[in-house]
């Protein structure tokens, strides 16, 4: 292997830069040069590289969002875009790829292995919403439940000040764990969530029956792409059935930003040295996780296609606890 | 003075349990007796009171939201609700009152002194709005703008990530407060403010001179109360003249709440306090503020007619560090 | 089962709140009653009971501390206080037991129930060290790292701007788990941990290098329990070898409280379900955990006797990322 | 007026980075150009300069520290390291000067400009410990008593859980508002200062009266210059009499980084503009604060003389209130 290179793409994740740093000081000790390419995919195709030094990923680890930026890019989608960002790769000798992102990313990386397999290629899971197959947790996820909790955290002192029903959308366009894990640790009433069916006759009639019963506040979240629709219209439908005043509160994009969790640090500096030590044991075209505590190798493909399922205990807490 | 009651009314505010404490400690050090009334005016037309002890209010300077409670009262609008009030306030030997909360709380407490004069009112300002006459900093507005500014830095991460501008909309129907120190503080490139007239055109002009100088990240602030319209108007009206890829993020309730400041405490501490002390020198009707670091007394019909003014130094200083 | 109480003893930690809350709420869900003991053993002495309902738990998940207290007892140590506690236990009607704590908590629930098994326990691991055998996450360790990493940002800001040395001792009698994540997760130069020897020559040449190198700020983390001595030691010991300016820091005590994260608030949930679920299916003895994502009993004997190992991965990593 | 430099001096302060933006920015604005001193008087004596641009200072306004570092610096006490420090100005075209830093930094300052009149220098107050005289708020201080106050909001919740009386050590070794303020807003029993002499006696005689009115926990916060000496050796003293379990812990460093507050970004932002405003207007040898809300100017000579007296209403709320 003669040059490493490391690149973000999608939507940017807390611990990306965790990860980065990780990656470019694991193959700078392991005797290889180390190259960052800046926006994704498109920078691969506009050459965009730069070489990295240890001190290039000092201080970075507690920062949030990407110092390598991510983009979109229709280039890649064509044979052409591909072609170009195969050239830049060769003309600057690399021939090793960590590619930190989701989805996206790893649906693009399988198609560019395909066409060039002279390239390795291995990935570090990079999104806040938990949602691949093949690692039991993403880089960017705890860092985002917490930031989620705590914009939560702050909504229930209102809540419990005003006699108020509060609907929270916390991200999650296919997968409810940010909404699971944030609606425990806030003691919500509810949580909806993509995986199961929401049933809003039942929610009306738990809320109706906290009300009743004196219970003075209440929250429930909602994933974005639960199956009832957004918070808004969940609320709209409840409010004409439900004594409670109801509010709703979109967290968006605060969600992805902020400064890592400790667990995040370590994870994303974890994925990130096993993603150059598996491009040295000459694996390519697969994701890192960790699965069970244990570094697991996942091919793009199920990585992908697959979906980790939130476990039912969970769900069944809710109802315990709230 | 027999008893001294606090109630806390309109939108809760970080710091109003500080207060609350401040008042009960006081009342209970100078040798009267404290009794809490809970959800606001309507708590005083029901008769919701408590003896309050030193012991009560343990442990809440920390916390959000208010242990007392708030609610908005029908009623009290009403001269039969104000009647009842009264016998409830005069069954209950309670002759000095303070009051925390804004606008329509002040308002309220006018109307009722002016019917029964007997009972002496002092207020302090407890709204994150900062939009009271009267004091420098209201009760609430130090932490709101410490959690506005959070949610925008961790904004801004995923803005400097992928080449966006960002419409973040804060709290402030009428007053530009809270939009003008978070839009310093985070670096906005624009802070759009009910207190001056927003000019699309230029704004626009703006964002497009940043795009061509490779500036690939912005931030507008815009206060909820703005000439423009909101975020989402504005963000639109936008979108159609400028390169940029634009996202709105409405912060909304999640700045009420939250712990208090180190200020936030001691500021609501003192005014607790010197709110007591008001009532036992025979003051009454008056609004306690803080005014050029001295306690101030402001008649509630002043407090709420008259608005601060924000210091057009601060206007300029976004235009040259952004 | 007639009656499930709860306790917590020895040291207190973030997310013991959120464990009482799950107990508490899942024993009255099945059909029982439920018992707070304040105090841990010797409030069991003490017959400090209180009996819990749902509404008695509300608003404390994101509570640090422990809102029934804890204590050291002599007394239980005796067979007499140990008498008194199971008179008091009997008198109530208090046949099943959660205690959460750690070492000294789980010795005393082995002694007490040899000697009268009639009491069913089960315990839930809430110290912060993470040093329990049977769990790969004991309850508060996941808030403690996160509150030494963010203190150690903090002194990293102060150790670049200054070309200083900073030595940082966190808690860890007996385990480096801490020490080790805080470590990775700020960029440490070196981690000094009970589980291997320290060579303080070997840390001399090394910081010496950086120095070298330019490398213009260094932090070396020291678990509490290190066998080269406390971080003052080590110190004294570098600083009479090394160029840099060397100040010590100790965290102490501000480690353990504060809130707890999102995960350890639904790991000290989801423990406390199973807790109680635990006594219901007839197991005592026993200490519930979190081995590999799924919930595992240990008997307490074996809790106490083994530690869990530091992932030597773990503190390969520290030379490479540094 | 041909270049403006900036530099940051003594111990860095949360803020400093954000006037150093605000200086480069508006220096820029106004048409001059801007230079960055790196590592205070040592780096004016070795010519450590960089030009400064915007982008130089983008994305540092959240950041604790000081980019451009700060060193102690024996050669500028001797003729001879400022007679270097004069030619590397004036070689670099350098008449005028914005020093960020406390005491020790103005003290130079004055020297320096005794013997080199025509360099013209500003100073913005920037030091953690609030004390000096022409400002009410020095750069860092909001953000260090918000620090600490988290500390000691952590360690409350074990001394709640245990009984136990918590002595906390707090920076500020000749001036006590860092303790005063954090103090009262966590709710300590005591807070020895500087500023007034401590009575051990009268101190063991209100802890007792706590304990004896089963107040079960309290935390004293001592500033590190008390005349009683530090936390460890109070704490000594008074455990002899009383019948608490008695833990001390000593802040230290960590209150000094950590991200700035949004009022400590208004504020270090507003005394920059003002600073580079002031050279513009051929202002020199003053320090820039804010006094009762607006700009103010005093002389070195005054700013380090004199000190800013607590507010003796603050000592007396401790005791009304705790």
């Amino acid at each position: 292997m003669k040059k490493i290179a490391v690149f973000t793409s999608g939507g940017d994740a807390p611990g990306m830069n965790a990860c980065i740093r990780a990656v470019v000081r694991t193959a700078i000790h392991k005797g290889h040069e180390a190259i960052g390419i800046f926006r994704g995919y498109q920078g691969m195709i506009e050459g965009d590289f730069q070489p990295m030094y240890p001190y290039s990923v000092s201080n970075i680890i507690q920062l949030g969002g990407t110092i390598l930026r991510s983009a979109r890019s229709k280039d890649f989608r064509t044979p052409e875009g591909r072609a170009k960002a195969y050239a830049n790769l060769k003309a600057n000798d690399i021939d090793g790829i960590v590619a930190i992102g989701g989805d996206g990313t790893f649906t693009g990386a399988r198609i560019f292995m395909e066409e060039y397999p002279d390239i390795k290629m291995v990935g570090c899971p990079g999104t806040i919403d938990n949602d691949l197959f093949g690692t039991d947790y993403t880089i960017g996820y705890d860092t985002a439940i917490n930031t989620a909790m705590q914009a939560i955290d702050n909504i229930k002192d209102t809540a419990n000040a005003h006699d108020r029903l509060f609907f929270v959308e916390v991200m999650g366009r296919d997968a409810g764990f940010i909404a699971m894990s944030v609606g425990l640790a806030t003691g919500a009433e509810a949580v909806l969530v993509p995986e199961s069916k929401t049933d809003i006759q039942q929610l009306i009639h738990t809320l109706n029956t906290n009300y009743t019963n004196k219970k003075n506040s209440s929250i429930v979240v909602v994933a974005e792409g639960d199956d009832a629709g957004g918070a808004f219209k969940i609320a709209e439908e409840v409010q004409k059935h439900c004594p409670y005043e109801t509010k709703v509160t979109i967290l968006g994009h605060l969600q992805r930003g902020g400064r890592p969790t400790c667990m995040e640090r370590v994870r994303a500096s974890r994925m990130g040295v096993a993603a150059v030590q598996a491009l040295l044991d000459g694996k390519s075209g697969v994701m890192i996780g960790e699965v069970k505590g244990e570094i697991a190798y996942t091919p793009f493909s199920q990585a992908i296609k697959h979906h980790n399922a939130i476990n039912p205990m969970m769900l069944g807490m809710v109802d315990i606890l709230s």
